[in-house]
């Protein structure tokens, strides 16, 4: 069966590119630098539906999320997080939060409306992210 | 340096075990079945500050926590964070989520006051994870 990207995550999210397990997008959100990681097998919920290899190189994928949003954020605290409540398709989030971000201490999920990316913007972090991908 | 598990992280969790990497804790708060991992070396802060073998035994380790609550509960949504905008030292949680629980679809940090476990409730459930770890 053919992968297919959730409706929403699709919506939600710009494809920075293809990982070698995820697609990685970044969200429609300009309030935060949030990526989306999203393995492109079908039928996951669970990280625990990934056979052990693909578990391994989710979280290799995770980290490498982390370092990539650290050169540009160094003072950022980042924040994971797989929770799939809404969006059952297996998602993993990445985030860079900032002290008096939108959120902030607070979780950015379900807080407040997505703010929209300026053109510009968007592009200049698709850019940078790719070149660091 | 010593390992000293963060002051809010001791006082809102019971011991479970240590595993291999870390202190495993139950949140006291017996709206959800809530595991806290948080690995035993000093000035950890995000993920990325652990070594490769560390970062693999962590995930395996967070994977070990989602087997061991899809146990009893085969229905639950599990949700996995790593956020540390509040407690620095790193730690991770592993939640099992239910339809109407008390904070779903959304997160559930910082949403509401924590319900305080039954004495009896509480070493059942101590009880049940130990003989799974």
């Amino acid at each position: 069966m053919t992968f297919l990207l959730d409706e929403r995550l699709a919506a939600d999210t710009v494809e920075v590119c293809q990982l070698e397990l995820s697609y990685l997008g970044v969200l429609k959100d300009a309030r935060y630098p949030w990526l989306v990681l999203v393995p492109r097998q079908t039928g996951l919920v669970e990280v625990t539906d990934l056979d052990e290899a693909g578990r391994a190189l989710l979280w290799r994928e995770v980290e490498q999320c982390c370092e990539v949003l650290q050169g540009p954020y160094p003072d950022a605290k980042i924040n994971i997080g797989a929770l799939g409540n809404i969006v059952r398709q297996l998602h993993v989030h990445v985030i860079a939060r900032h002290e008096g971000d939108a959120a902030w201490p607070g979780p950015v999920w379900g807080v407040g409306e997505a703010v929209a990316y300026e053109d510009a913007a968007l592009a200049d972090l698709l850019g940078q992210l790719r070149g660091n991908f």
